[in-house]
Parts: structure tokens; sequence; C-alpha cells
């Protein structure tokens, strides 16, 4: 079988390198040999890992895509152009495609899983969604009998480490997002992962396969971590939670039908919960069924080696499907229905600053009370200017917190609604 | 697709019960309906659960193996007989079959799976180890390209109930063992959890699958639990360690070739080790691979549901199969060869009781270092008739450590050895 790569960065070369140290066992496991013949680059000349062959590297993309000696063509490029493209022409041409791109699958997952089955051959992604867990062909094959009721993740590395150090460290917040950068798990530009984008894409592509619905990304709820303080931090964790990024889609009761909720936010998790324990650039996704109960995967989202051992697996997976005359069976989607935010319940927790002086929170509190929003516990933090009134909440619609919110915006005696996030029960 | 049933205890009901709830939703998704045509019990005349179409029901195997319009055959009835000649039975007469049966899949898998081969059909087993976790088809395809270094798991939901239990209310051995009794997770025999014959066979299973070799029951080494007391236990959890029975394949490498080990053992684990924290009933799997790094799976690993949910991801994987005309594909397996126990290098948990007077110490200290095990702590529990010293080694072969024991018996100051554990490092 011969692969053609395109691109040559972290997980291209890593996945040059499995195949070269594994090569020999995979061919004796499952005695089909697997080759690359070549490897699309912008830049001949950029400096390369000492086991990546020069001559197989070339600058156009036609001498793979058009070669019909190519069975399977890996995609890590990243970005929607020109894989989108390529990914495109190369399942016309016939070739299987292993992709470990999310942001294209996110946008186009539906147009380019037609093709595929228009054309009868693979496209594989278990690396775009929580890199080496073998998450998507356990949700596509193993539990596509279930029905599942949630399935809650921590699928950004960058971000769960930058809160596992404001939690054991007592970071700021510029001050982790600063270390992250230092050691490599933050990108220079951090917006993508900071602001939730990264894991709304996963949480797109994620949802679609465990619910069998086309969500995309812009169906994706989202919230980032950029605005957490480190007293936000602190008071969790005096209280028994851990604020983790959490990616969640879940199915929802709304007005006599099933819908589906997929969203992106900063949580409060008991640490009692399994996905509190996930710490720095791990990921883990909690998954609930009906039947099955409750599962969780955990490993390394992110990183050459761990993302190219998913492609690997998805390259093994199509070769032997060329081999046996078979493709990935497609599963049928309905078009998702999306609840909308307002009629979402949680438990909250809400963060606001406020005059220190008698009478304030008999004021506050009623306006709680109106909007029907039910106190759980209360605690002022700090005194006089830096007075801070902290609530948990009982469960309420995200509508009447909205409306609670507001409300308190009109008082006098509040400085500033500073944030309010959702907790997640145990 | 016609479905023919093996029994119809615990989880042959719960999958009955999973078809009449999901049926409708799985027929959406894969475009194939499921039914079950007959369903072999030994006693008609036993109360079923009011799900169960008693109409279905029939003593005679050969109604459901010789009948031609069944497709799938799910054997759920534990036992190697008749188990084992009806599943080959099924086979020969073009079936695939589903089974959930360890012991059977312990002694006999390399014999099945070669007759399904011979008749292109699939034997599916994701229920046999761990439950309703799907780790048996990761294993065998997501992860089939990546060269794992070890496999350790929680296996079995019996003792880790009560090693839980022991840890977490000081409970003794006894005293957990009649809770889990008590609440139904163990049995009135407990022999084959509490002495690690059922990991054993799980063991066996997934070294196997994961390691790409032939191995069966009798190549694992096996101690189990039923001699641990309330003061290893709190002894392990003073110094940050809980106690777990751990199931683990590993390459070794020994006299220049690489080697396989697979043993069931209680282990001292470090509590920062992501199995810690798996309580009471549930199971886990741990798998380390060279570029996948590190990996964990979490779940029920028992009870009726969890297990059927497992049973029904495998039936739809061979309706799908029958459906397209493909099987799963075989992998190649090479004959185990174990590494010999007393090869093997760990820490060790050592506890010896002794005559409480001057000059103990030195003399078993003496022993320790002639036999080549380094001490890395020590410490004295107890006084006089009820002193006990307890050891923490660094890595030493099993060897040395059976040599130590040995020579330690032979002083007059020690009355008793007591045990030894082995320690996993974190």
């Amino acid at each position: 079988m011969k692969i053609g790569l395109l691109g040559c960065g972290n997980v291209g070369s890593a996945f040059v390198k499995i195949l070269i140290d594994n090569g020999d066992s995979i061919k004796e496991r499952i005695g089909e040999n697997l080759e690359i013949s070549k490897i699309l680059v912008r830049d001949l000349n950029r400096e390369r890992d000492p086991w990546i062959n020069t001559e197989l590297l070339t600058t156009e993309a036609e001498s793979i895509v058009g070669d019909p000696e190519i069975d399977i063509v890996v995609e890590v490029m990243g970005d929607l152009n020109p894989s989108k493209s390529l990914i495109e022409a190369s399942l016309r041409r016939g070739k299987s495609v292993v992709t470990a791109n999310k942001a294209l699958l996110a946008e186009h997952y539906f147009e380019i899983e037609e093709l595929a089955e228009q054309v009868g051959r693979d496209v594989f992604f278990e690396a775009a969604v929580a890199g080496g867990i073998p998450l998507i062909r356990s949700l596509r094959v193993s539990l596509v009998g279930e029905r599942l009721s949630r399935v809650t993740g921590i699928v950004n590395g960058t971000t769960n480490f930058i809160l596992t150090r404001m939690h054991e460290e007592s970071l700021a917040f510029e001050e982790a997002l600063a270390m992250a950068q230092r050691l490599g798990y933050a990108e220079a530009d951090p917006r993508a992962d900071l602001e939730g984008y990264d894991a709304a894409a996963k949480a797109a592509i994620l949802s679609s396969i465990a619910f069998g619905m086309k969500v995309r990304f812009q169906d994706v709820l989202c919230e980032g971590i950029s605005n957490l303080t480190a007293k936000d931090v602190e008071f969790a964790s005096r209280h028994g939670f851990v604020i983790k990024l959490i990616a969640e889609c879940a199915r929802v009761q709304y007005e006599n039908s099933q819908r589906l909720s997929v969203r992106v936010f900063p949580a409060l998790l008991p640490a009692t919960h399994p996905l509190s324990s996930v710490r720095d650039a791990f990921n883990a996704i909690f998954v609930e069924g009906e039947a099955v109960g409750e599962l969780m995967f955990y490993g390394r989202g992110a990183g050459g080696l761990p993302t190219a051992s998913a492609v690997m697996g998805d390259v093994i997976d199509a070769a032997q499907n060329l081999h046996y005359g078979s493709t990935e069976r497609r599963l049928r989607r309905r078009e998702v229905k999306v609840v909308p935010l307002d009629a979402l319940e949680s438990n909250f927790y809400v963060a606001i600053e406020v005059a220190d002086k008698p009478g304030v929170l008999a004021k506050v509190a009623t306006v709680f009370g109106e909007c029907g929003v039910s106190i759980a516990s209360m605690e002022q933090i700090g005194l006089g200017e830096e007075a801070r009134l902290v609530f948990l909440t009982h469960s309420a619609k995200e509508r009447s917190m909205v409306l609670t919110l507001d409300a308190l915006a009109q008082l006098d005696s509040v400085r500033k609604i500073h944030r309010y996030l959702r907790v997640i029960d145990g």
C-alpha cells in the first residue's frame, strides 16, 4: 500500500517515524506493507528531522493526488485551504483519506463524508479529536447501539494546562498563560485555544458522531477562559470544585421534543468527578449512556507522536478496507436541532462586586428570589473597595440567570457583575 | 438480521431490553433491522423479566444453531460447556458469533478464531474483558500500529470493591468481603474473584490482543488478595499508596530477546497513578505505548446492562459485516514467550514478624544486603508479640526477593514472613 503524505510538520514527521520504527511489526500483524511514496511540503529547503527521506519531498500536490499508485492520502497540513480541495480531489481519484484537520471537519464533514460514500472510499479522522485517544472509532462502532445521554470532555490541552497551573500553584491567568507559552503548550497567538474555538470544533465533530446528528462549528455555543481570575479558582477550590474548560454535548428535552445542547464553557466540576483529576495537557472524555453507564477515555490530546499514532490506526484500517474491498459503513444522520441556550438548566456560580455596607446582601438576595433563582450558598470575599459577593445557586434556567444579572446591574450598590459560571454535578 | 440468543440470565435479558428500547434508533442509524428470533434457556418455567417474549424461549440448542434463518448467535451462558460446541457449530453453519465468555476465550480463543477465519465469519467478544468499556476493538483496530510497552488493568470489580472498602473504611478483609456479598458484588463462593482467576482469564485475552501473541490462561501468573490484612492497607495508605489487584501485561527484555510478562497480583500503586482513583466495582485499563503515550479506559466492568451494551456493539458490527460481505480482519499472532517470574524486577513491600529485641533489625538488614536487595525505607509496627517490620525496597529481581525471604526464614528472631507485594511506579 502506498501512502501520500500532505504535510511534514510535527504530526507528519512523527507519522514517518512511527512507520520506520513499527513498519515491520505492522506488516507482520496485518499482512500488509505500508510505504510512504511522496510527501508534500511548502519549502523543499527547510531543515527536516533526520529520518525524513528528502527524496520523497515535493511541492507539487498534483504529483500525489494524481498518482494512480498512491492508495491512501494522509492530510496533516491543517488549515482549510488547500486541504479541502486536496482531500476532495484524492477521494475523486479513488484514494482513501486520513485527516487530522478538525477545523476542516467541523465545517465540511458532511460534504466530505457524502463524497467518500459516493466514491466508495474511507475518510477517517481519529486524530482530529483528543489526539491519540481512540474515541471516534469507539463511538462510531462500539457504542453505536447505545443511547448516549451526555458526552463531557476536556479536549483542549492548552487551557487545561493553564487551569491546572492556576489551581495547583495559585497563578494568575496571565502568569499561567506565560508559563504555557514558555513550555510550548500555548501558541504565540493563543486566542483559538483560550476563547474555546479549538474545543468548539472538536465538540461539533464529537457530537455529530456520538449523537448521529449534523452538528457544525456554528451550532456550538462557546465561552473561553481568558477572563477567569485567581479569585474564581481559589473560591472553587475552597468549595471542593475544580474549574475546567468543558466541551459538553447532551440530549435535552425541550418543548416535547429531544434536542441537542452543544457547548464549550468553563465550568466548576466537583473534585470527585472523574474529569477533575485530568491534569496539565492531558485530555479526557466522559461518556454517559443509558445501558453502558459511565465511561471515560483518557490520554494525550496533542503532540506529534500521540496524534500520529491515531493517524496510523486510521491508515491501517483504511489499508485493510482497500485490501478487502470494503469501506467504513456510513451512519445515517439527522439534521441537528439545537436547544436554545436560555432554556438550559444548571447550578451557577455568580461573582459580583458590591458596596460594602449594611443591607446590600438583602437587596441582592431579593433580586435572585424575584427572578426565580434559589441561592444555595453565599460568601463575601474581601472588604471595602475589594468587596465581592460570591453565590452558588440551585438549579436554574439560563434565562432566569440572565434576568437576575440584568436586574442586579440596576442596583446602585452593585458595582460590577463580575461573571457567572456553570456548575456540573458529580 | 435475525439473532439467536444462547442464555437469558442477567446479560441476556439486558440485551433483549436494549434492543427493545433502542432497536428503532439502531435501525435508523445503520439501516438494518435487528430481531431476536429465539432464546435458549435451561428452564422454560423459570420466571423472566417482563420484557422477555416467552414464545421465543426454547430448550433445544439445535433449533437455534441449526436454523438457517439465524444470522448471528449471541452466547451469554458462560461456562465452557456446552458454550464451546454451540459456538463452533454456529460458525460451521455460517453464523457470526458474539460471546461474553471469558473463561472459554482464555482457553480456546485461538482455535475458535481459526475456525471463524476458515468459515469467513466473525467472532467478537468485547464484553469478555472489562464489560462495557470499548477496549478490545480499540486495541485490535485503533492501536494495532502502536508498539505497546505495558497494559495495566483493574479488571475485577469484586476485588476492587473489597479493596476500596478496606482503604476507605479501614475494614478487615473479611468484613469487606461480607459487605461485597451483601451488596451483590461478590458471589457466595467468591474464590474465582479473590484468587485472581477471573482477572487472569481477562489478562490472557487482553495480552493476546494487545501484543499479538497467543497467551492462554495457564501462561498467566496469578496471586489473589485473600490474605491481605487491614495492616497492609493501612501501611500502604500512610506511605501514599493504594493496594489494587492488577492485571499486568508487559514487554520485557530477557536474555537478548523480547518476552511477555502476564501476571495478576495485588500491588501498591502510588496514589497519583491514574488507576488509584478507580473505586468500587469500576474497571479501568491503563495502556502505555511508544508513540501514543499513556491512555486510560474507564467504566463499568460488570453488570447486565453495561455488559449487554458491549454485546450490542459487537452484534451491530457483525451485522454490518454480514450485510457488506466482509469480516473482521485477522491479525497474525506469534506463540507467546513468557518471561520467567524470577527474572522480573520491581520494588517490593515486605512485612515480617520479629522478636522485639535489640539487634534484630541489623540481622535482618544484613540478609537483605547479602541477597542484593537494597532497602528504601523500614518501619516497625507494633511492639512485643505484635512487632512487625515493614520494608519498602528499591528495584530488585523476584529471584533476589525470594532468596531474601528464604534466608530471613532461617533467622531465629524472625517469627513469620508475613508477605511481600510488588510496588508499581507512578
